[in-house]
């Protein structure tokens, strides 16, 4: 029997309604390169969500791609971005934005979130010129452990990046999830106004590949396509991306999946926490961190697919992800099995 | 009316063949980062054509990156790779294989091929400490001018590359059409003998997108993972990736494919030698290369997307590309046209 | 009047036997970038401290260039240099080792030392492919903060280099005082033996410019002046290089000097603490961090030249450098001075 | 008996009068990294040779480190630097430019000098995105083979650069030959009003080391310190650059000894050509490039030290240079034997 799938957002082929898609264009020839019709269209439905701002929009394959192709374009050899020691681009990304040449200065996280004031602070001890110097900022929205930023976080950040003229970059590979939060004050028109630049996460959100990148900041508009081909982040058929965003982005599908990862992650959430079970983080986002005994842990992984976060000697804390696939008679079935083993 | 496409290869979304896998997996849940069982069916497929070789194969996303990742991992930082001038990264890859910080040392290109006692030459003159440490080899099979290396041409390189300790690396983002070229005696068992490290590309060949690198020679085959990972070609869903591969080296599609793209562009380059037609380049692969007066080159252009290759005065070099899609009765009609326009 | 200068170990030309020697070599002619003999004779006279080990001797021009260049020789692209968080290249090198696509591996510190089971903890992490690989280790020999590894601590980092198979790399701008600690009981000779690769300092030592690199692993020595040319650290006048080194190297001159800077800094060490003087660090070496009042730390100023360490609001750390030149009368005044301050 | 060295013009240590201020400035102290008072009245000093122009001036340590640093400036990461086929960052620094990420795009050398419609073309092809863009443009002032761009010829590249937006970097390694050629119609004035940065080279030039970059455009001021650091090329003892620089531009000191140089190569070149010995090239600097036959070069090769620059089968071109040291007599001595050899 296969095992229950809660290990991650990036597990099924993609939503039916693109692979239907995928089906009806595949007789036509496209333009290369994301400029055929088909982004445009994409392209045009984003920005209705963006308040019809004034940037562009790329379509790149995936985050880490994102992330290193936006930090190269914003930073000056001697300029660093700074990131919680817990970013994504800071751990789990194997060197890629020090492989283009560029140094990431930690900062502490707090449930996975930067302080403004720390970043204040850094910025003024780097004025120091055998140091680097601070231009980019890098968070994550939702951040690595499920939680937000609200509008008054963000436009704190925003105001230490304005004193220091920082740019704010924000990663968006489950921006959906974060955007259809419980309680969640910040739209994509709100991105868009706050940030200077940030990507719309489909592969985590039931496209099949692609991030969208929105640059808001007229400076990192340049050439960004060159440097892009550069990363090899041009993707020849890039109608295949368009595909994705026409899809996701027409009759609000994209944040239809996005709240049903987030009812489901909610229903799991409450599930856990009447059965007592302590939660590492509280989580808002479709990632959930309960913390077991080992031997309940065993016992989960007969039946569930899930991944470790934090072993230990006693208790482990575990993953559990929901996606727009994710059935809520798999929770049930995964609560009742939890209330039976603790 | 649509144009009729002799564009390029990469202009559909990928073969009947391929977009029915994709639904009909779409059902599944896979493990990511092309370690699912998809992937390791298309490897064992693969390797079938290879001779069973010894050698690893990954999965990445397009030909830029291909390169990049491969060429940084062949090179320390004081080693350059030489390239006819021509090839593709030292032209239409944005310094890519420069952001990474090697060097390509340009050799002349003759047919689209490299030379090797000029190869042999660069080598010696380079062993001078102020210049790089040549140690890489990158030739394209087939090349940008749809000329292909054969046997004996791929040997002698090879024996300059044993002479000296160099890697030789071949992309092969049309090895499908390259292999399948009338009078062709290369498979892909022989390039599995003869280089070091090769790709077969799915992109240009039916596949929505991939390009799978082959890994023969043992020194190159540590932590290519996190290479990729580093680069951002490691796919998350890397099984979308296996599903290409996967069905193309079924019942030897791939090679069918690729032959019909010979066979159509054989059709037009006899029907365009019949009609006298100039070709800058005895292509033996899917790309063509006719030079036209400039106002055939305009009418043609009404009907036909072409791409323009070489830009004259008076006359102009285009390209036609035939794919696996290419219908013969849009050749007849494009000869047709040719008869009369000229 | 001259202020009496604790500012740092580099602020003089040379020692007079440097000066003496560029000028009597000041009539000869001397082949470029190294090749000469007097950068021959000093190779010879270091080696001959080194127990005439089998090692590569490179001369470069300073500490940033040396650290830049000896790491970007010990890594592939995806592996990482682990340091502590107060290493030098971690902070005050403006992101050298990044620049040329490296990434370091923070480690907590230990009075500016590295912890041997932390760097074993470390390197097992980073097993996960999405992560860097430890290849690298980075310490420095005399640390920041002005303490030395004896043979004991630096034999157990080496356990764990041999573990993981890691290559150990010493700075050492401040080698010389290292060595020359109370109770050091480590040579030249053991460092050759224990370290992978090294440097003994020069400028910092009496020389006017120069960072000798003594390379020990064969691994680590092909093609390195290659790399020093690439980096621009291939000295076209290379045989003033070899002035400085081979000045220092006979009478043992270096250890002279460095011998005369400990004296002098322990003298104003053990007068400080009879004064009653709290001390940041425990240093045996050049370097003393004096914490005093705010008020205290500027009336100091407007006498003595030194920098600040650690700004407070109401107490600073300052501190003090003793070189090859410092007299010990202007310590007798400055302890003097301070005597009269608290 | 020692060799009379005609090899190269970096074999000394320095002129007398550096020398002498070595020592005169060995009994003091300085502050770090540039800052210090010599170096700021070597600055002054050679402003007013600038006509006062509003620039920065940094000093570094070598050609290659000036040429690396001053390039990773100006470009972002997907743009390019133009430079003729024989420029020296082209061959001869081992890929020091690709190795901080940037690509060097060759155009045709007509004697050593870039053609500037040959660049006009290289930037209107370089338009397309799958290209890098072309943002600067090297050249050397005086050339690899000694020829000298004159005002005409340099304002032709100037025109061609404000056309496309372009930086022009002149390598200024063998500046004061030039600038002291034969009817030469430019002065450093005339260079800081016509080129973006430039450096003006002592290490070739009677200095013991030095290069000191002028920065008049002001987009490349900002940070370049930082930048100096992060590449090692932040001298720790900047002050002894700046003594360099103090001496040199002390009654016309740099000047004299280029006239000197240049003095003695024409004096050679007038002689070699009275005996009907054919020049390979034809320098008005102090670089001379005679052809002989080989059996002659032998001879020579007993009592005098050059180099080959380009080796034949029968004929070899050998490279003369004369420095500030060079002497009347020894080129009598050479002219006599070339007489009777030939």
């Amino acid at each position: 029997m296969e095992k229950i799938y809660f290990r991650n957002d990036y597990s099924e082929i993609a939503c039916p309604e693109i692979i239907e898609n995928i089906q009806k264009y595949s007789r036509g020839h496209y333009v290369g390169y994301g400029e055929d019709e088909i982004c445009e269209s994409a392209r045009n439905k984003i920005k209705k969500y963006l308040g019809d701002a004034d940037c562009d929009i790329h379509f790149l394959v995936g985050g880490t791609q994102a992330n290193t192709v936006m930090i190269d374009a914003m930073l000056k050899p001697w300029e660093a971005v700074a990131s919680v020691v817990s970013g994504h681009i800071n751990v789990h990304e194997a060197g890629s934005i020090e492989s283009v040449g560029h140094r990431i200065e930690p900062l502490p996280e707090h449930d996975g979130k930067m302080d403004p004031d720390e970043l204040d602070k850094l910025c003024v001890v780097h004025e120091f010129e055998h140091m680097t110097d601070i231009k980019g900022v890098y968070i994550s929205q939702a951040t690595e452990v499920g939680t937000v930023y609200n509008k008054r976080e963000l436009l704190a950040l925003r105001e230490v990046c304005d004193k220091h003229n920082l740019y704010l970059f924000v990663d968006g590979a489950r921006m959906g999830s974060a955007m259809m939060a419980d309680g969640m004050d910040l739209t994509l028109r709100d991105m868009a106004r706050i940030a200077d630049c940030f990507y719309i996460g489909a592969t985590k959100n039931g496209g099949m590949i692609g991030e969208a990148m929105v640059i808001v900041n007229d400076e990192l508009k340049p050439c960004y396509r060159r440097l892009m081909k550069q990363h090899g982040a041009l993707l020849a058929k890039g109608f295949i991306l368009g595909i994705q965003y026409d899809t996701l982005f027409t009759d609000d599908l994209f944040f239809r999946l996005a709240r049903h990862e987030n009812e489901m992650a909610m229903y799991l959430k409450e599930g856990m926490k009447k059965l007592g079970v302590k939660l590492l983080f509280d989580s808002v986002t479709n990632q959930q961190f309960p913390v077991f005994e080992n031997d309940i842990v065993e016992k989960l992984a007969e039946k569930y697919q899930f991944e470790v976060w934090e072993p230990g000697d006693k208790e482990t804390t575990i993953r559990f992800v929901c996606s727009w696939a994710t059935k809520k008679e798999d929770i049930d079935s995964l609560l009742n099995d939890i209330h039976n083993l603790i």
